[in-house]
């Protein structure tokens, strides 16, 4: 393989991508619709605190949801159970979205009719931080299992989040991660993103989660 | 983004990368060095689960590893630490490793020296599956906090392995984790994969693990 080859590929994907990112966020915010890219590894939650978060707050805003996975449909599944009107992006073996994948799914969706559209990015911490996907604010989700030092191994993501939920405090008890280490680290690739512990499971911490989104989509479409 | 575009760098990249991994299996078939493809999510335990194998092996085997990681050297410090020659690659933010990228390492270790190599891939499930790096055998590690389901949705790298350790088994009692259904699902996938439930904490599940990887490095090298 070359190498060089790739990543010179990956330069001129940017320069459009980032272009058509914009656009999308030009008309996203014309619309007052407020766009939360999330990711994270696969099996850190992002389904589950995704439902909890909807059920929380499906009675004041309008959700919709785009759930994008390789092969499977058992996300957007879940999500209607929860109430919010969802649709499936396979991705047909691509590890990441991009702004024209995004923007498919928003008009599938029909994005102009809901305050908030949530995209669930294919699980996987590296290459979804690499790609604009037009969304409003970029979340990331860390469980407590996968451990402390994750910031200082797959640093881009913690970069380009503006908030951080680390999910699964419930099981604290049984893994050897420490709070104050992840908070810091995640605080040295980015000075300004917001930390928020919680356990989708529980429900704990859910409602400084939750102010913020609110907040932000306040903010956003107001 | 142009996606097709993107597609058809990789099918480019496949065809010179497959011709480059086979000519690095025979290479190591000549000079009797087995070397394991270990992948996994980020956070699923597979440095932990080779410290402890090589504790267990490295009195019976030379071990050397390669710890592949974007951007620290966290894992080659707790190898090393071990009892294993470790080198670290770094991969400049790429998310996987292909035959070009292992043959450096390979070079740089000094793998004619070793009967069994250890690379640890990039933690990714999605694009790691993609490339073959010349492995003699591929192992991905799933670990019980990210569920069951995860064949389904990340189908290609069940498909790709012949191994699959599910780390972590000393936390099932905390988390919905179905044992049966994993195995059943992984099956779907990939109906030859051998299944070894694990924990890399307590050495639960080990021996089996253990001697496959010893039957496996013998079948290659004798």
């Amino acid at each position: 393989m070359d190498k060089v080859r790739v990543i010179e590929v990956k330069q001129s994907v940017f320069a459009d991508n980032n272009a058509e990112a914009d656009r999308i966020r030009r008309e996203l915010k014309a619309q007052k619709t407020f766009l939360v890219n999330l990711m994270s590894s696969p099996g850190a939650g992002k389904t589950t605190t995704l439902a909890r978060t909807i059920r929380d707050l499906r009675d004041e805003l309008a959700i919709g949801v785009m759930e994008a996975d390789i092969d499977s449909t058992v996300d957007a599944e879940a999500i209607s159970a929860a109430g919010a009107r969802a649709i499936q992006i396979h991705t047909g073996g691509m590890c990441h979205l991009d702004a024209g994948m995004t923007e498919q799914g928003l008009r599938e969706l029909g994005a102009e009719n809901f305050d908030l559209v949530v995209l669930e990015n294919v699980g996987n911490l590296v290459c979804p931080a690499e790609f604009d996907t037009g969304a409003s604010k970029n979340v990331a989700i860390l469980s407590v299992p996968e451990g402390h030092d994750k910031p200082l191994k797959y640093p881009l993501m913690f970069e380009v989040c503006h908030a951080l939920i680390i999910n699964k405090t419930d099981v604290l008890p049984y893994f050897d991660f420490d709070m104050d280490k992840v908070v810091q680290y995640a605080h040295m690739r980015n000075p300004s993103l917001v930390v928020f512990p919680v356990s989708a499971k529980t429900g704990e911490g859910f409602p400084a989660w939750e102010n913020w989104l609110r907040e932000q989509t306040a903010a956003w479409n107001g």
